[in-house]
């Protein structure tokens, strides 16, 4: 098999875990298999980078900021490989132009456009383990790029589209991706198996394990990625496609929570064509990513718009919008700086009638009031109170019987 | 005027002093200079990362020891940018492959052969500083290199001499080149002008300041350094060449002190062909490097053959001769651990004759002993118990009356 690595900050964080790592590299190659490894920077190595950008002034200028973390990656490719063939292995570092990851010139967030593996493929030819820099690209005009936080899920997975790996692995500190999040729920099952459209959906669980662009690329390219912990040998979740995952006949997946939101309600607001674009636009423009949008059918022309946005934006987007309200004659604004989206997550709804009002009554039995509703073909999201965020997490976990492996709701 | 300008490891040691340097390289580029900058990486750092790669096993993994050494120079030439940015100019980081840094595939002290100055000519005429991350090149396959300790110097001189460049300023810790250590000889002089022969020559000096392969390279290409300090404004010293140096009619321009010296003698060789590569081969296998070589005429087919080592290697030294004894016929070989090097240069001893004698007085009149001696056209070396060697360089010192400024001997 040809198998590529990805191994996360914590588990390169410190000489002896990279002895680790190096271990468990090596264990592969005895067992007979090719394998490219990738890695983060050591754990604690970019926020110190960061810091230093912002003493000298530089935070905001995002191609030097590229070539300052790039270094992260890079010292932690050469320690992997000196540790490697420190026990015997025969490693090769890579920094991006020579892993040839071609990005596009999006510095701080560049996408990879290609990865020529030619570079890679004669190392392992040669019977090498390439240890490649994460997180970083080369743009057309070969710059430094770097591909945001969690990047180096990228890097691995578009590398083994690349090379026609057999398998992803990631590993990080956690086992897996679990039905919700094990401190709120204490009976949270490992998912053995998981589609990828599930995962980018779970994407208040998942985003802790895999970058959720990593998860589009995997899609897009049908890479089999396997999410397990580098801190022991059990299977972690595998992350396939819909077909692969349908083996197991659960409607609902995984319930995610995500404490991080804001409420806002424009009350009374005249509907015309437009109204909406002039209401998000403002936002837009101030870099406010608004999340989930609720309307309701117009009284008299006028109706309540409610919807959320990350509670650190919640003061620019009251910001740019107490000035309009006279302007667009709305009545009033209200928001609500604490709340929670509750959200359940499954390909089995596409096929199953009633999960969203099963969510509802679940929710209504524990007296938890519902503020907003948004759903999807296999999500189904609601906000409510805060105060009642980990509680709805909980009664939905049970009541959807998420514990028990492979049991129908 | 086009300056290089090369900042050092204490020069950029702090977010506070790379403000200072930001601060230095703006005043230039508002002088209507155009401004190439290099960069050592932060004081300490390399440090750092030679112990991370020891930590690992890899310290002799000179590849990956490259690759992970890099990133220092990496980081300091982006904050550098950073700040020249934040501080209202136009800089643009270049990292070796981007500045076309070609080098020979010696590792961990790889010599450059040629660069590539098309992009930084073309950042220049855009207006920009470039800031060239020093000490790192590339070779033909693409592999990170490094060019040894004190590697950024040659990459300054280097640039500048590809560049065409009107000087190289080399900002260092110190004013300058000294006639000799100001901590031996409180009234030793700044030298404002010396030649590149002699600046060669005095290394156990010119090494503190300035690599001794970006003096080669220097002197090969005809590039004006100029070593000053990054801490004051004040001129420092222009290492030219030969016909540039002449207007200052000095017979010997310095004195330096080498105390890391220990001496070997092997008594009662007998002599015949061969004899001198029979000793020195198994020392240049070992991969000791001797200094000074002394051997006297012989007397009934047998010599004295007396020659210096590093302190370090004495005991290797020793381990490759004492078995061979034997082998040589041989009567002994006795060593010295405590000597000290103390050396006259100056491009005037051409020119004037009995300035080797004159040394020898100086130092007879004070009781020191001078133990070896060795000549070259314009360097007199004597090898003096360690004890006298401070004692010796004041005397040289005063007596070539070194603190008055262009006065002859």
């Amino acid at each position: 098999m040809l198998i590529v690595q990805k191994y996360g900050g914590t588990s390169v964080g410190s000489i002896e875990r990279i002895s680790k790592v190096a271990d468990r590299v090596l264990r592969a190659r005895r067992h007979g298999h090719e394998v490219v490894v990738t890695v983060s920077a050591m754990a604690g190595e970019t926020d110190r980078l960061t810091g230093l950008a912002a003493d000298v002034g530089g935070r905001d200028q995002k191609r030097e900021v590229d070539v300052l973390l790039a270094t992260g990656e890079q010292a932690s490719a050469a320690l992997m490989a000196m540790k490697i063939n420190a026990l015997g292995g025969q490693a090769v570092s890579f920094i991006a132009h020579q892993a040839r990851v071609h990005t596009d010139s999006a510095f701080s967030r560049a996408r990879i456009k290609q990865i020529d593996v030619s570079a890679l493929r004669r190392a392992l030819q040669h019977g090498q383990i390439p240890v490649v820099a994460g997180f970083q690209g080369m743009d057309p005009d070969g710059n430094i790029t770097t591909l945001g936080r969690g990047g180096t899920d990228t890097t691995a997975v578009a590398m083994a589209a690349s090379l026609s790996a057999d398998v992803c692995e990631i590993y990080t500190d956690v086992k897996g991706v679990y039905t919700t999040d094990p401190r709120i729920c204490p009976n949270a099952r490992l998912i053995p198996r998981i589609t990828y459209q599930e995962m980018l959906e779970l994407a208040s669980l998942g985003a802790k394990v895999l970058q959720i662009r990593s998860v589009e690329v995997a899609s897009a390219y049908g890479v089999a990625v396997h999410v397990r912990s580098s801190f022991c040998e059990e299977e972690g979740t595998m992350v396939v496609s819909d077909d692969d995952a349908s083996l197991e006949k659960v409607v609902v997946t995984g319930v995610s929570l995500d404490t991080n939101e804001a409420r806002i309600t424009v009350r009374g607001l005249p509907l015309r064509p437009g109204t909406q674009s002039d209401v998000f636009r403002p936002l837009g423009n101030r870099g406010v990513v608004v999340d989930m949008i609720v309307q309701n059918p117009p009284t008299e022309g006028r109706t309540n718009l409610s919807f959320t946005v990350p509670r650190d934006d919640l003061d620019a987007a009251l910001e740019e919008i107490h000035p309009l309200i006279k302007t667009w004659d709305a009545e009033s604004v209200v928001n609500d700086p604490a709340v929670a989206k509750v959200s359940i997550v499954g390909v089995g709804m596409r096929s199953h009638s009633g999960v969203a009002q099963r969510m509802f009554e679940l929710l209504a039995r524990e007296g938890v009031e519902i503020l907003m509703i948004s759903t999807s073909e296999i999500k189904v999201s609601c906000i409510v109170n805060n105060r009642y965020g980990e509680l709805a997490v909980r009664v939905l976990h049970d009541g959807f019987n998420l514990a028990q492996q492979g049991r129908e709701a």
